[in-house]
């Protein structure tokens, strides 16, 4: 590899490990409490070096959303492999929660305490373009459930189905996030209980429902 | 009505005002953000007055969490009141339904952006105290669901189903608040959304589900 490549992965990753440390401390400390310095003390560099890479705090900002908005649809894109409309929404829910579970400061700053007003300009240019339009791709395959007969004849609006799927999982993942450290609740494994519920939706909107049969978890912690 | 009456009376709405403006405050503003002096100027009074009823902030923050606990128990209440097991459950989701989209404050800081650690102790007594413990009068009623044959046979954990019927209708409540303005999404009626969200869990969870029909709306803002 030459200097230049070098560089520019160089210069990459330390884009990265910025907008990681400012991800965290916005998800915990909230948009306000964040500034440019605290982010550079985080990781160890002078406020100039973080300087190099963005002007100001709201560059960072959406800097941050940007990548958020990339990350999520590449989790989602693997979903359109799947041979039929009945699997690709399956895989959808699933990448879905594992994004939520596995990046939950992604999560938290996407979906729950959101940096940017939701009618910025950036996010009406993500909804319009089809490579960051996450919501459209699910709507897009709820639409082909409806087309190739998944769902029951009432269900004829992609809108209100891609909605309800999206809340339902959106709240497993969010109430974690909020409460799932709340010590006086017995939680039950949060991953089991999203892909029950989402199982539990998808037949339910059903033409052919496929079974769905609680998971099961140990005795001893099945108290009331 | 006496004096004395009168100038409980006008204390207690006193109190009411400023928790009411600090609620609010916390909500929007987050945490860290909201003063005693920042609540005083939101009602227009000095903050030597708020002094009067609260010595600090922490003071105030949890009369709020305890004023916020009852005002839930007292919504879950008449639920109680209804015939059968699977009325009571179906009440209790309808009055979650009513507080979360009729007191979005409360419901932001009871369960999206807490204002007290979790393991404060103040939950813990919440918890502890029937009067108080709303998660457990809930899966006291999904515990009477079970033993009266209401559920599946493979659904025998009363956490498990309280905490899916739970997460359900939360994510349809938190989704709304947090981005129930983005102009870039053809959102459906969210009161709708959320009552259908709640009768789809309970009939797949039922042993004698009842149909689940999905309501209509306007055809001209079925777009997709």
């Amino acid at each position: 590899m030459g200097v230049t490549e070098r560089r520019a992965r160089e210069r990459e990753e330390m884009r990265t490990k910025i907008l990681d440390a400012a991800r965290n401390l916005f998800a915990t400390q909230g948009y306000d409490a964040v500034t440019l310095r605290k982010v550079a003390d985080c990781i160890e560099y002078c406020p100039a070096t973080i300087y190099k890479y963005f002007s100001d705090k709201d560059e960072m900002v959406r800097a941050l959303c940007e990548e958020d908005i990339a990350a999520m649809m590449a989790a989602f894109r693997p979903s359109m492999a799947e041979l039929t409309p009945l699997e690709r929404l399956r895989s959808f829910g699933r990448a879905f929660i594992n994004m939520g579970l596995e990046q939950p400061n992604h999560f938290r700053l996407m979906f729950m305490t959101p940096l940017l007003s939701p009618d910025d300009s950036l996010f009406v240019e993500k909804h319009a373009n089809p490579e960051t339009d996450s919501y459209g791709l699910f709507q897009t395959v709820v639409q082909e459930c409806i087309d190739t007969g998944v769902f029951r004849e009432d269900l004829t609006d992609p809108e209100f189905i891609a909605q309800t799927l999206w809340a339902g999982l959106h709240g497993v993942i969010s109430l974690h996030i909020a409460l799932g450290t709340d010590p006086n609740i017995n939680w039950r494994p949060v991953r089991e209980r999203a892909i029950y519920l989402h199982e539990l939706m998808i037949a339910g909107m059903s033409r052919n429902p496929a079974p769905v049969i609680a998971p099961k978890f140990e005795k001893a912690a099945a108290t009331v």
